[in-house]
């Protein structure tokens, strides 16, 4: 089936909350998800799969246990599986993230932070 | 290994020629690749894969054999696996594209410009 296509700041536009990704598109078994930051976010790691975040608009930082790294608008990059890492960002960042299907944000670091239920958008 | 981070801008900086992607990273067993596009592309079809387009700069379009897809910056499409397409662009159009590693650009049409060997960049 051929859907229509995604336009970021169309769904950016129909939220504002932080930290809870929303659903735009699949491929194969793979979701892109368009997300708010701002703040700190848990320290997580996720078992089985690499993470690529791509920053859309603003800056973001990935903390690991012994680096950090800085993403600015048109940049990516791809957290790989296992790894410890905390984003956040000093302002408001709209970042678009590419994993399989369900995928939790927080890993096992449960908490207020974790979405299990991701919603389309 | 926590590799450094991807600037799309610095990548497309590095080659000129079109509809030759590069592999830019790599997501478990999916890729991510810059491509420069313009002009018109050939009908082909991915018997196993969806394949993700984002433009990350000018336009492009995606005919279908009965619909066309207009894509801006800042905007996505999912290509459904084993739907003809074929993509073009009046003018210089720079695209991610997210797929399985192995897919070659044809798909089965094979021809002058398929890349059996795409590069890292």
């Amino acid at each position: 089936m051929i859907t229509n296509k995604i336009n970021f700041n169309e769904k950016f536009s129909k939220f504002n909350d932080y930290w809870s990704p929303r659903i735009i598109a699949e491929l194969n078994d793979y979701q892109f998800k368009v997300v708010k930051i701002k703040d700190e976010f848990v320290w997580h790691s996720h078992t089985h799969t690499d993470e690529a975040f791509i920053v859309l608009d603003g800056e973001m930082w990935i903390k690991f246990t012994n680096k950090e790294i800085h993403l600015s608008k048109g940049e990516m990059f791809v957290v790989p599986k296992g790894i410890d890492h905390k984003p956040y960002a000093k302002k408001e960042c709209k970042v678009l993230i590419i994993e399989p299907k369900g995928v939790i944000n927080t890993g096992e670091n449960y908490g207020e932070l974790t979405k299990t239920n991701e919603e389309w958008i």
